[in-house]
């Protein structure tokens, strides 16, 4: 740790969400100085990093140049433009996760390859070039059942991913190259959080369930510990951990996986960055997965990753209805209810279903983190 | 709250070092805009601060025009220029705490006589208007005893404190107004900060306790929570309770007390914001001591202050025989070791036993943070 902090050392980031915001927190304790790419100087982060770099993630130029300012580049989102990263570290700069693992982990083709090549458990797909070849296997009787599409590049938070129940309506399937993959019976959605460093050490989160809210196609709740069996858990860590391993990642990876009705875990999908399923982290784990990210990304000895209290996470978003310059009512009451931590990012513009803040609900049992945790989703109203 | 995140609020803070720094590190979490008023733009908090004023605290119209600039003013030191916020108070600003109580708290002399007119244990005590007034009263048989001499006015961090053992010897006792107060046989010293908004809610937070480095006259260990019986706790927090009611105080108040050799508690002195002793809350406790001030600045209902884990702070400290630009060591191996957090303010120049940052241990048991922070105490150190 000596050679970041006793040296003018720069942390890139690409680029300035709130996982930027939170990751530039954490820096500060510290005092590493951390710049960011993105498009807008008054993004999330833009208040706490030292310098923002206007530019584009999907830009080779952008990428490539604010990749050379810094000592090591890390990132926020796993989209970035690949050639610029892969150019960058042919010149000997230190990315991390490396770029042939974002590579992998952008195309969801590649990555069910991937889990399939492994024998990792995953449900079964196929690949398609283009929504006409995938109404050619309709047509041709290759598709029999309801099935998910997701596009193998750029999804994000329910973009991207289409659920097609009604196979003589085609109007919904997605343009572009997807995967088609069956529906997965699910009973419940985990996710775990992974970190290792370049010398192998290995550390996973508390698994965390994910509830959804079946309108907004957004996670409802984050409840940790899971609602799980001792046995799933450890299956979940174990997948985790070999996921991180096969990979030979270096920073965090949040693994998210279906249990079906049968008690089995799938693999749903990997995200190879600080993760919204991690967010409690910050008060409820003695190591947050921002502190672990920095310690992974720097090769430093990871952190304990014990929970120092039940938590339940809820995603503040705009409220259906408005869209425009953001204005929050019920945080006051939301304050006046014990062990709530709320965090606003700073969006200047609310949209319906934006991700403005979350709050994180903690309390010494679980069943009063949830208990609570539903008065703060009925009180917080993000309008405009 | 919603008046504070809806609006261009700008919360000021006179000055930008540690204790600012991490106030601005909570007031992030809620997207507030803060304004630092300190003497040099590279302070501790300047990284982070929406805008830097450059200006002395001391100075009148350096206060004056920045508590023009804010909406709310607060303060990470108590010695600002008392006429400046008292004017400003008459022109209806904020100034959070109260000037009148700065004022009293600027002045141990009239600090004691406060605790003195309520009642309230401390030591007994006699004013001085200078030196020579207490050389004379030495002459005069007045003063018979080993004492310790407090400066009236700007002490701080061991500065302004003279312990007088040998009445012969008039080299170490100080010049200009002082309180003598008789040396309390120490058995423990502890600390409470207790937390209170304009509605009269009061929070206190664990007894810490704290064990000094007498080299260094500084903090050497704080252990959260004391090792002092339940009875004793119990008194320490209505001891704080009641002084902050009696000052109808807004903030934070940390409140030092000495535990004589007879078990008995007497009010060493208190301060009218985020203290040392409460670092550890941003770990180990669900509210830390930044988040309450900032909802006792704002008139928000108070937080939890529900201990999560046990834990022991260090200050990471210049060592002696350096002065200059620092460099750390040590770091890297601290945090290898379970549950310690490293904090570091930014602080270019180290010089023997200046504050550079902080260490929190966490453990599950409070004997295992105690081993583990003596393994971070003989790791770190801070050279140039």
């Amino acid at each position: 740790m000596e050679k970041f902090v006793n040296s003018d050392f720069k942390l890139g980031i690409i680029t300035g969400g709130q996982l930027g915001k939170m990751l530039i927190q954490e820096a500060s304790k510290w005092d590493l100085t951390s710049y960011v790419l993105d498009t807008a100087e008054d993004c999330p982060a833009g208040k706490l990093a030292s310098k923002v770099f206007i530019g584009d993630y999907k830009d080779y130029d952008a990428v490539y140049n604010f990749g050379k300012q810094v000592d090591i580049l890390t990132f926020e989102i796993e989209h970035v433009n690949i050639q610029a990263v892969k150019q960058l570290k042919a010149e000997g700069h230190k990315i991390i996760p490396d770029p042939d693992i974002l590579e992998l982990i952008q195309d969801k083709g590649l990555q069910k390859e991937f889990y399939q090549n492994h024998n990792l458990p995953t449900s079964p797909f196929q690949l398609y070039e283009s929504k006409e070849k995938i109404i050619e296997a309709i047509d041709s009787g290759k598709i029999t059942q309801a099935f998910v599409q997701k596009s193998r590049k750029g999804g994000y938070d329910g973009r991207g991913v289409a659920v097609i129940s009604d196979l003589n309506n085609h109007e919904e399937i997605l343009n572009g190259p997807s995967l088609v993959e069956e529906k997965v019976d699910i009973d419940k959605e985990i996710a775990v959080i992974v970190a290792r460093n370049q010398q192998g050490q290995v550390k996973c989160y508390p698994v965390v369930e994910m509830t959804f809210d079946p309108k907004a196609n957004l996670v409802d709740k984050l409840i940790c510990p899971a609602q799980i069996s001792q046995e799933q858990t450890n299956q979940a860590i174990v997948l985790a951990t070999k996921i991180a391993e096969l990979l030979d990642m270096q920073g965090l990876l949040a693994v998210e996986i279906f249990v079906d009705k049968k008690g089995q875990l799938q693999i749903n999908e990997v995200a190879p960055r600080p993760h919204n399923s991690g967010h409690h982290t910050i008060e409820s784990v003695v190591t947050s997965q921002f502190e672990q990210h920095l310690r992974a990304v720097l090769n430093l000895p990871l952190g304990s990753t014990e929970l120092k209290l039940p938590s339940v996470m809820i995603n503040i978003v705009g409220n259906p209805g408005y869209t425009g310059p953001v204005k929050y009512q019920g945080l006051e009451e939301c304050l006046a209810i014990d062990g709530v931590k709320i965090h606003l990012y700073g969006k200047k513009i609310t949209k319906p279903y934006r991700k403005m803040g979350h709050s994180t609900i903690l309390a010494k049992s679980l069943e009063q983190a949830l208990t609570n945790s539903e008065k703060v989703k009925n009180l917080i109203k993000v309008i405009s």
